[in-house]
């Protein structure tokens, strides 16, 4: 094992050396991700790319007296040991509950402003997975420290996840001029539609929503992609649009909310077969778990990018914190 | 960020230089607040002080190699958080359950004792919050590391609030000499009953019990309170001493508990016109969570402690922790 | 406190100064105890006892940059809080969950190698309990870092365990020649399998195995005895062999896996008056908890290590831990 490294990070210093752009103001909360701009965008992905060099190393930063409040109020193993491991790729302490609702003496739901007065006062950041879909909204209002949204209820938001999604397009290729196909249940979709929120900001973007016509993407982001230009189209043949796609996205459709269940969840499933009709370098994303619909037999193919993805969000993360943290 | 500050804290030395009440005896296990002296007292709202100011400069103290051990066999996220972020920013780790009584294979209630062996062995400090009113002194009995009563069974007690408590009271005034209202569910309220156990060590303190007839302090507690010359009365009618406390300690009646619940629970609840006519000085204290006994109207007025009183917790907890871990 | 004591280990230098067999192919995993040789095991107790003199020195090491993750699909607190105790004292960070299977977002149990693909990029050594009783050793197939066993399915191992065992009989006396009397539900007992295993590496050790007909050991691990030239009986009497055994390892009987219970249980039960019969210099072992199997009576015996066993749990723990992170 290496001597461990210990950077004293000052990214104002660095980014005084970059273009204007990295000057952007940086955000003091994280709830949606249209709050995003692309030279924020840009810092974050610099800073990422910067963690991956720290986290190759085996160093650290010097974040050993910060401390970040993992609050999950539905369980999401995943996302919340990507957030806390992080957090202690950054040196830092990590206070967490695998599920709040269960295992707090909370009253009722009315009550998550009160719970983020008190852990304003034990942590430095807290990270928040709440089941309404206005809960790291609420959760922003109060705090007294950065609140990052770990995404919240159905049809809501997951901000980090566009984030790392982003950055994993970026590593592979430039965002402007790239065509986005996402696949599944697309109106309670938080990935998919956190994702096309952060596309919109980009040049000549196209994005493909395939799926059963009764899941299809909800007005309201598309009324937003057509405030920002971007040409998209609805489809509910994935054979259609497969061969077309920079970006393949899968996303789960649970059984329960389509009929005529195994053909029409076959009909989206990406397999082999399917694979093999899409361009030779298409990017193939999931934001993982998965289950049928994204076949093991994908795994080995170089293009199946969906692990690589998942690693990313620890970089994205680990900046993500760096840039909330560093303001407060 | 600033530099961290590592102190390499010398309290022993530091009381030398103090008065002699300040060499008073430390307790090996916090278990019962009455087990606390005044002079005791002191010493820890000093250390409280300090570490306050460890926390303000972002600083951290040389716990580096101290685990403590969170052992919640009833779900509390806020006393959890609280104790582990006062372990965090004394540099120290923690070992966490969130529910013991679920997660171990611990097979029936005895066993808390062999859990306890065990868990001496792994860690320097135990914080238990057990569902049975003896479950932290049996901890306590059997330990080799230090123990802490996070809260025992109803009608037990919560030491380490009331020593919160009382902190927050005596940064804003003199203790001798207050008159203390608490109001609630008295008859198991493990916080009133700890922290009247606290103010009976003091002089010219009167405590108000308000409360419906039926839900009462009990007759230990007032036993207790007239062996040390402390004065109080029993109340069922709020309005009558709202105007003399200079605390307003608020606590949580259970709704099942009482008859013509909403008229009753609106008779003891604290809303902006029961604050009208408090004390212009009065001091509006709560253990949170809280529901309807407190109005959300009342949180911007000066006199509202409640969330300062929560932050006091990681002060307190953290000079807590060092006075055990010391002597340990 | 003593100043915090930072060893930078090379433990492949000391090593070097050892006789050849110290210089055993280190494993990459820890799936069953069978993997061990006893060069291995020599070393692994080598470090074993280095890690006793660290931690009774309030020291740490130099794994301030390392994360374990705890992966618990059945909840196990004591084991997770021993491993976990383990890297705090080598200076590590822990993720960790206590029950995977409710806490993650996870759709069947095929997707235990997703969630171990996506935890190796989060973690450097992943410890993992699941219910399957090939759950470790599909995750070690998949993982890029170290798994650890942590105990897997009824009928399964539990190799740590019998890692810690066994060093708590040889930091008492030699293991060549020992007889070991296993006691209770043996059909399901991971502890006395992986235990058995790793006796079956040395020399003239007989074993008793002392159950109820119908809870008789498995004809698996008694072949494996018989290949290895293990002397071994089948006994449903404790009377008969509690007087010949160096080792007593008592495990819990589940009451409702017997007929006539209360007779039974108390057949196979270590009480004072079975203690007065055992060798004077016998060791009575148990893996915790229990229940009427072991009398506390017995527990202020000198013979009794049960608790002693559980705290080499740590010290094995952090040996193994520096063993696997080492090579990684």
């Amino acid at each position: 094992m290496p001597e461990p490294i210990i950077i004293h990070h000052n990214f104002e210093r660095a980014d005084a050396q970059h273009d204007a752009p990295h000057t952007a103001p940086k955000p003091r909360h994280v709830v949606e991700s249209q709050q995003f701009t692309v030279p924020l965008l840009m810092e974050l992905f610099d800073r990422s790319r910067l963690m991956e060099r720290v986290v190759a190393r085996g160093g650290t930063l010097d974040y050993q007296n910060r401390i970040m409040a993992s609050l999950f109020y539905s369980p999401s193993m995943r996302t919340r040991f990507s957030f806390e491991a992080a957090m202690f790729r950054l040196g830092g302490r990590v206070l967490s509950t695998e599920q709040a609702s269960a295992f707090s003496s909370e009253i009722n739901e009315e009550e998550v402003e009160d719970s983020i007065r008190i852990l304003s006062g034990y942590s430095d950041v807290i990270v928040i997975r709440h089941h309404a879909a206005d809960g790291a909204k609420r959760a922003a209002q109060v705090s007294t420290v950065p609140v990052i949204n770990a995404g919240d209820g159905n049809g809501g938001q997951h901000p980090t996840q566009a984030l790392l999604d982003l950055y994993t397009i970026y590593r592979e290729r430039p965002i402007n001029g790239l065509s986005v196909a996402f696949i599944g249940e697309l109106d309670k979709g938080r990935t998919a539609r956190s994702l096309a929120y952060l596309l919109a900001k980009f040049e000549r973007v196209k994005i493909f929503f395939v799926s059963p016509p009764e899941l299809q993407m909800k007005p309201d982001i598309l009324a937003y992609l057509e405030e920002h230009d971007v040409r998209y189209e609805l489809e509910s043949d994935l054979q259609r649009v497969i061969g077309e796609a920079d970006v393949v996205y899968q996303t789960r459709i649970h059984p329960d909310r389509v009929h005529d269940r195994d053909r029409t969840l076959g009909r989206f499933a990406i397999d082999s077969a399917m694979v093999q009709r899409m361009k030779p370098d298409a990017l193939i994303m999931h934001p993982l778990p998965r289950t049928a619909e994204l076949d093991k037999s994908v795994d080995d193919d170089p293009r199946a990018l969906y692990f690589r993805q998942a690693k990313n969000g620890l970089f994205v993360r680990m900046a993500l914190l760096t840039m909330l943290l560093e303001g407060s």
